[in-house]
């Protein structure tokens, strides 16, 4: 949704220092849109545009700006501005923000905050990483139970400006303990005489500080909530996380997880870097630690194939099939991990039902393996002419089918049985596993039929 | 958040007919949580518990509830009572739940709903599938644009119970054309006697109706909206999609990326089925597609190796070295496709940007390439002293990581190019390319190495 055609009328009303209807102008945007615009001028002409929206339109705009050009901002404003912009930017982002800013640009500015402010930064950033904890903001609603519909009301009307939804309240009690939850539906459709503890829903649905983010994110998808309440070990109320960073959290994690699956990182990352914005020695750091441990680990290929050399030598052509089968074992393994990995990801299957689940990935191995073992059988049959190859190709896909759903299942299971995310369990790895072993079955099979019942 | 404790009180408060203590006892509680309940109880506790809801709050629990569940409760109610429950239900489910019920059941039904709601069901039935309109409901606010901010208010408070969200409105002209968008909160916030027209925000961010899913709600990730807005050809709101919705698009799209990533799927099927609904017949029957196409073009290795079959005699130890260079191959390729797909899916790159993804893709490949072509070439000198294998393994590894990177980046923006889905590009058909290839590219190198200059 870029405005290709706005930017020489906003660059010429800029140039013209026209502050009047260039506030005019973006005054009908989405703070997200007014961004973009930035973002497509010139450095100068984008501060400019910043510079004449009012104090809280820059704040919201602000929060949708890259990091980069965040950080030229706030370096280029008064440090009185700087910490004025602050004050209106939501909790968590403001957090995030003094987070990454150098001293040099950070110093002037925080002493124009008030003490609170600057606890309130100090404490989000204290979190631990990947908590929901840290993904969570301060700047919610709260309400006392023993107030009226109509007094909790005026109070958000009054609160409204500096909260990041007023559509969900949570009442607490004098300790800060949360004991209660009423929506702004809710209360519109009470009766105004009525207590806030009468009209609330005592059963609150919510996230423990120290919980992992992924899974208070995956409360907000399940239950549909526009946010979700986090609670400290003593059940006080410390902060909220909200669907929209709910959604950029599941982003996150999903991206992390498809790279992982991938083979490219660690799957432990969260950091949020688009493709652009990383370096390329930035990934070649990330992929090099996997593909040289799988480089390393192929090398049991060429001990396993060095094992077999008498066969290999009493029967060369059987060297044309190995890519085939080893292959054809690293297909079956990297759909099975990629089925269990995203299975496990959503809670679909629990980690104590792996039993189960190797049965069924076993039938539905053997299944495949039958299917594609018939297939290669006939081929090299009617090819070769050779019953004794075209049984050795059948039989080692159907065994290295069962092997590789096998292994795709259990390695996964295995993970977070040692306490590991499943998801860096990857495609690559389950593949390279299944080589060595396939190569095994293979040459096993061949040993046992063409040279020990002389079928060639 | 399964409540173990609870159900062996609320199995005897439901013996005992005490309606009142169990419509007490739940009250408390998110619907999603009653449907929970409703799940972990036997079926026919499951539908005592069901039938002393209230109204409103059974058609909210009715929507947590998986598929089978609904199908049994729908049946066994009288069809005055699930048309009530269809009547109540957001627009969007009802529609799907109609679409999803037998005609034995439907037809007593359908004649209670009033003709206004079986129409709406029948319209939004009638998108076509994975487009924003088929992810719509139509239980929505809208304003007309010359009224009192105090009577939009008075409006949405007699609307709230029927609409699925009244925190965004739509003010829409005489022929529902979309032009404006205001919050509640910003309502809230406004003087009562302003008009509607003076406070709504003219710039709305929307979708349209034959619009990808995926992408309408990316908008509101990208936006942080609560809701986006989707309108027709002629620019007439038709009806929004809501960010728990939008939560459940990406999910579900998320799981056919990764499924698809790892060869299972096409990647086209949006259908929602968790790892143990589906049956082993169905997940044989969604694997195979693409094993087997694997497994038929892997036979493309096996005429590479047959036609270097003269220098596997001559020099038969090279042959220990196949899997690990397919292999190694196959990694690469894997890792690079995730990063592409991602990104593709994401948005961070552009279809055409694919010559600047692919100068960059080449330059990590050959880093890659060089780093482990020397560590190849290292470990090959020091165990077997031949420097002409040790260059033929050096040289094949850093020519296979360039090419399958270049593989690895060319398929998904082909795919693309040719209106396929990047997404349907997998790692295992991705080492498929790259290993008949590689398997050229090992085989050339020893022949230039150790044949023609002698090496060995």
């Amino acid at each position: 949704m870029r405005h290709p055609l706005l930017i020489p009328d906003l660059r010429e009303l800029l140039h013209d220092g026209e502050v009047d209807a260039v506030r005019d102008f973006v005054s009908e945007y989405h703070p997200g849109r007014i961004a973009e615009l930035i973002e497509d001028l010139e450095t100068e002409d984008g501060e400019s545009l910043f510079r004449v929206l009012d104090r809280r339109t820059r704040a919201d705009v602000f929060t949708y700006l890259d990091h980069e050009r965040q950080e030229q901002l706030i370096a280029a404003m008064l440090p009185r501005d700087a910490a004025d912009m602050l004050h209106l930017m939501s909790h968590d982002d403001r957090a995030d923000l003094v987070g990454r800013l150098e001293e040099n640009v950070l110093d002037p500015v925080l002493p124009h905050l008030a003490q609170a402010e600057r606890d309130d930064i100090r404490r989000l950033a204290s979190y631990a990483p990947g908590t929901a904890a840290a993904a969570m903001t301060t700047d919610y609603v709260t309400l006392p139970p023993h107030i009226t519909v109509r007094d909790a009301l005026e109070q958000l009307r009054r609160e409204a400006p500096d909260r990041e939804t007023i559509y969900y309240c949570y009442v607490v009690d004098r300790d800060r303990k949360l004991i209660g939850f009423v929506s702004l539906k809710r209360l519109i459709l009470s009766r105004r005489p009525a207590l806030v503890e009468d009209v609330m829903q005592q059963d609150v649905i919510f996230a423990r500080a120290d919980q992992d983010q992924e899974s208070a994110a995956r409360q907000i998808d399940k239950y549909d909530l526009i946010a979700i309440p986090v609670i400290d070990a003593e059940d006080r109320l410390v902060g909220i996380i909200t669907h929209d960073d709910a959604m950029d959290i599941l982003r996150q994690e999903q991206t992390a997880d498809m790279l992982a699956f991938g083979g490219v990182t660690s799957g432990a990352e969260t950091k949020e870097e688009t493709y652009w914005q990383g370096r390329i020695v930035t990934s070649v750091q990330r992929r090099i630690g996997w593909l040289l441990f799988l480089f390393v680990a192929g090398f049991l290929t060429k001990i396993v194939s060095e094992h077999f050399k008498d066969v290999r030598l009493k029967l060369p052509d059987l060297a044309d099939f190995v890519p085939l089968m080893i292959g054809t074992g690293g297909n079956a393994g990297s759909q099975t991990v990629g089925t269990i990995i995203r299975a496990l990801a959503l809670g679909e299957v629990r980690p104590a039902e792996g039993l189960r689940v190797l049965a069924r990935e076993l039938l539905t191995g053997t299944l495949l393996g039958v299917m594609l073992g018939l297939i290669g059988f006939g081929y090299i049959w009617m090819l070769h002419g050779s019953w004794g190859f075209a049984a050795v190709i059948g039989l080692a896909t159907l065994f290295i089918c069962m092997w590789a759903n096998t292994v795709g299942t259990a390695v996964p299971f295995l993970a977070r049985r040692l306490g590991i995310d499943p998801a860096v369990v990857s495609a690559p790895l389950i593949s390279t596993l299944v080589d060595a072993t396939g190569l095994i079955i293979f040459y096993s099979i061949a040993i046992l039929l063409l040279i020990k019942l002389g079928g060639h």
